[in-house]
C-alpha cells in the first residue's frame, strides 16, 4: 500500500461503448469534485459529446502529462492503452463494469468508494513487465513496438506451416515448423499462450514464455527464460503471407528472412488495484481453475 | 494380397517437379512394355513434353477410365489425386522416390520390380475412408467437396477467436471459442491434427478426430468419433474473414452462421501397397514416436 | 426404445453405504408388488438385515439367473458388477441418488416413475465394450479378467519408470519408458485416461485408447485402436513393484517379463437408460467441457 | 571463466560401477599427481579397495573439507550428491564418461585435458538453485531435507487418486484431485515434470515449477512461481499411502493431512563445466527437441 497523490488523471473509455462512456462521465465529475484534472482521451471526449465540452487528448500525448490512467472497459481495452503508453511511466487502472478480468475489476456500484481509496492512496501497485519488439529486415527496423502479452509470429491466412529459428542471447535454440510462435510475458501467459498448450507464468516472475503453436513435430515443449534474454525469431520459410501480430490487436506483414527480437520493455507497467486483489482467485475464478469445491 | 489385372493406369507427377517428372517418364515406358494402357495427367504430360506425344486427360475425367493411378511425388500430391478423384473408386498408389511418407513409399532404384509386383497382384489394399465436407448458407449448398485428411474451420487472418457450436447427429454437443476446430479422418489424424494436440488414430478405425485448434478455455479435449456420424460445425461468431480448409489445399471463405457438414464419404479409397508396409513403422520413423533403441 | 419383460431382477446395493441400502429395500418392494422377482447380491442382503429375511447370492451366481441388474451406488460400484458379470449377458441399470455420474443415473425423488417406464419397456439399451485382459508369465496365465474402463499397467509405488514394449496383432509398435500405460474402453476414455491426457472415445466406437502414463520421451502421443485389435504390453524393464490395475480397482502384481494381454471381451455389456439420456451432456456437466454460456 | 585453486577434491563414484571406479581411480592419480588433496566418499574409497589403502570419508562429511566435489556418473548419481552436500557450498563437477546427461559431461577420451583445464580456472559456473522441503505433521516436522530435482507428492501404490490444496505465500492457490503434484526446480522441469506435461524453465530463471500428474479434471495447467514463493502442499485426502519422493530417490511415507513446505534452499549448487557447455544444444539432443534438420 502507498500514497500517492494524483493530480493529473487520463480517463480512456471503451471506443463505441455506451456503458463505458458512462461510466467515464460518472468518474470525470466524481474526480473534478475532488479536486483532481482530468484529462480525456481523443475518443473518450468525442463520445461524451456535449456533456464534457473540452477537446480531447491523444493517447499518447497523455501519457506525458497524466499521473495516473483510469481505463474504463475490458482487458484488451487495457492491454491497448499500456501498450500505447509503454515509453512513459503513468500507472494504470482497469474498471470493469461487466465481468471479471484477469487485469480490471468489477465495481458494480461502489465506484465512489473505489475512486476515494484510490485517492487515499488506498491501492496495491502490481508492476507488469512488457515486450520491446523489433523487427529486422535487410537492416532496416520497419517495424518497432511495446507489447503486453505477447508477440505472435503466424503463418496467418496460408494453410501452410512456416518455418521458425530461435536464438536467445545470440545461442541457436530450435528450429520449428509450425503454425506460429508466441513470445508472451507474464500477464500474456493467461492470454493466447494458455490456448496454445503453455504454463501459467506467475506475473511477478520476470520471464518469458515461447510456446508453439501447433508444431509440426511431437518433440516441441513451451519454454520459459529471464526475462533478461534477448529473444530473435528467425522466418526461415513463410510459403504464404506470414504475420507478426502484438496483443492480438496490432498486426504486421513479415516476409521470409526477417527476424523478430523481442527483449523486456525499458520500463514496466504499474497496475493499480484493490489491496485484496488475489491473483489466485482471479485464476480460479476465470480458468474454472482446479476441483469445484 | 489381392490378384488384379489393371488394363488402364494414370499416371500423375508431382507438378513442377523434374525427378517427378523422369520418374513418370520410366513409368509410362515400363507400363507399356508390359502391355498396360497408358494415360497421363494434363498438366503431367505437359512436362513430358515431346518425348510422349500423347494428350493428356484432366485428373477427373481420368477417374472414369482407369483403373489405377500412380501418383509420383509426396503426400500432399496423392492427397489431392485423392480428393479429386473421390467419386470414383479408382485405387492409388504413391510413388516418392525422396523421402518416406505417410501415404507413399520410396522406391530409391527398384522401381521396375515394383511395378512388376503390382501387376502381378502381389500389393495390400490399404482402405482410407474420406470425409464428404458441404457448407449450408441460407438454405444454399455454395461449397461441396471430399477431403482425405482434414476440414479444417479456421478463424483465417484474424487475431481473433471464432466460435464454433458443434452438433453430432443433430444433437448439441458444445460450443468453442478457438482458433479453429479440425474435423480429421483417420489418416488426416497424423497431419494438422496431431500438431493441434490430437490423438493417432489407425486407419482402419471408422472415425472421425474432433480437435480444436488453441481452444480459449482449458475444458476441451480431443474427441474421436464413429463414421458413421453426422458432424455440423456452426460459426456462430466470426469477428475477422473465417476459412474452411480441405487437406490444407483448398481453402473457401465462410461467414458468420455458416454451417459445416461433415460425414464419410460415400466411397472409401484404396491405397495400394508392399505387402510388408507396416503402419507402426512409419509411425516411428515419421514422427520418432517413442524411445531411442 | 426396446420392450423386454424382466422377470428376475438382481439388486446390488454400494457396500456400506446406508442410503444405498435403503434404496435397495425400496427398489426390492416396488418391484415385488409389480410381480417381478428380486435377488439380492450377498452383501446387500447382510446390509438390509431382517427386513429382508432372504438370504442374498453372489453376485457371480446371479449373473445366471437374473436377468436385470440393478445397481445403487455411483460409477464406481457399477463397474465391479459389470466386470463381475461380464461373461453373463445380464444388462445393468445404475441407480445413483447422489450426484451425476457417467454411467448411473439422478433420480432423486421418482424412483417409481423410471421402475415403471423401465417395466413398460421404455428405456434405451447402450451397448459397451469390454476388455479381456490376460497376463502371461513363463507359459503361465496367472491372471485373467475383465475389464470395464481400463487395464493400466503402472510401476506401482517405485518412483523409477517401466520399460514397456507394445505391439498390436504381433507386430512391434513402440517401446516406452513412462510410468505406465492405460489400455483404455471408450467408456474408459473418460475415466483415468482422461487425467492422463488420453481423448475421449465415443462409447459407440468399438476402439482401444492406449494412453502412455507421464512417458519420458517428448515424442508420445495417445493411440486409439479399431476394438479387433489383440493388444500385448510387454513389462520389458521393472526397477521395482510394478502393477496391472483393472478398473482402478483389481491390483494384481506384475513381474519384468510379464505380457498383458487385452483384447475386446466376447460380450458387450448393455447398460439400460432413460431414453432421454444425452451422452454429450454428461460430457459437459461432469468434465465442464467447452464455453460456459 | 573463473580462477580458482581446487586445494582438496573430493571424489564419488556411481555406486557399483566397475567404469566409475576405474575413471575414480585415474582422476585420483591425476589430481595427486597435480598436488591436489584427494579425499574419496566411502563407498567409493571401498570399490577402489586394494588400490587406494586410505579410508574413505562420509558424503555429508566432505562437505566440510572439500573444495570441489567430482561425480563420476551419470545425473542421478549428481543429484544425490548434490542434496546430500546442499547445506555446504561445495562446487560439484559431473563427470559421465557413458553417455550425455542433462547435468554431467561426456570426456571419452580426454579426461586429463578436462581436468588440466579445470584446475588452470578455465570452467564456467552454473548456478543451480535447490528446494528445501519440510513435512510439517501435527506440529512436528518429520522429514526435512534437500531436493535437486523436485518434490514429489504421489498416491503412491494406491490406485486412487489423492486430493491436494496448495497454498503459496499463505494464499490458497487450488485444490486438485490428481496421482500427484511435483514441484520441481528450472534443472527438475527437464526431469519427471517434463514427463507430466511441464514446461522447461531455463535454469537461470529463479523459479518452480507445479506441475500436477494426471489431474482429475481438466481445467489443470502447470504453473511457473518466482522462487521467493513459500509453497505449501497440503495432503487433504489420501485413501492410501501417499508418498512424498524427493529427486525420485528419497521417498517418504505421507499421511492425510501432512502439509508439504518447499522453499528455495538458502545456497544455490555451483555446477562447473566447461566453457562452450550449452544448455540449448543439451536440450536438442537429450530431447530431439524441435525439427530434424
Amino acid at each position: 500500500m502507498t500514497t500517492h497523490a494524483f493530480q493529473t488523471v487520463a480517463l480512456i473509455g471503451k471506443p463505441d461503448d455506451p456503458a463505458a462512456t458512462a461510466t467515464v462521465a460518472r468518474l470525470a465529475t466524481l474526480l473534478a469534485h475532488r479536486g483532481v484534472t482530468v484529462r480525456l482521451e481523443t475518443r473518450t471526449a468525442a463520445a461524451l459529446g456535449p456533456t464534457r465540452p473540452e477537446a480531447g487528448t491523444d493517447l499518447a500525448a497523455l501519457g506525458a502529462v497524466a499521473d495516473l490512467a483510469l481505463v474504463v472497459g475490458g482487458d484488451g481495452t487495457l492491454i491497448g492503452v499500456a501498450r500505447t503508453l509503454c515509453a512513459h511511466k503513468v500507472p494504470l487502472m482497469g474498471i470493469n463494469l461487466g465481468s471479471l478480468g484477469f487485469l480490471t475489476e468489477t465495481h458494480p456500484a461502489h465506484l465512489e468508494g473505489s475512486i476515494a481509496a484510490l485517492l487515499a492512496g488506498n491501492y496495491r501497485r502490481e508492476q507488469r513487465m512488457m515486450l520491446q519488439v523489433r523487427v529486422e529486415r535487410a537492416g532496416q527496423i520497419p517495424q518497432e513496438a511495446c507489447a503486453f502479452n505477447d508477440a505472435v509470429v503466424h503463418r496467418g491466412p496460408s494453410a501452410r506451416m512456416v518455418t521458425l529459428a530461435t536464438y536467445v542471447d545470440a545461442r541457436f535454440v530450435l528450429a520449428q515448423a509450425a503454425d506460429g510462435l508466441i513470445v508472451a510475458s507474464p500477464t500474456g501467459s493467461t492470454a493466447y499462450a494458455l490456448s496454445a498448450g503453455g504454463p501459467i507464468v506467475h506475473p511477478r516472475l520476470p520471464a518469458f514464455a515461447l510456446v508453439p503453436i501447433c508444431p509440426h513435430t511431437l518433440t516441441n515443449r513451451p519454454i520459459v527464460l529471464p526475462a533478461t534474454s534477448r529473444i530473435e525469431v528467425v522466418l526461415t520459410q513463410a510459403p504464404g503471407a506470414a504475420q507478426l501480430t502484438l496483443d492480438g490487436q496490432v498486426p504486421f506483414a513479415l516476409a521470409e528472412g526477417d527476424r523478430v527480437h523481442v527483449e523486456r520493455a525499458p520500463h514496466d507497467v504499474d497496475l493499480l488495484c484493490d489491496p485484496q486483489w488475489d491473483y489466485f482467485a482471479v485464476l480460479r475464478e476465470k480458468l474454472r481453475w482446479g476441483e469445484r469445491p
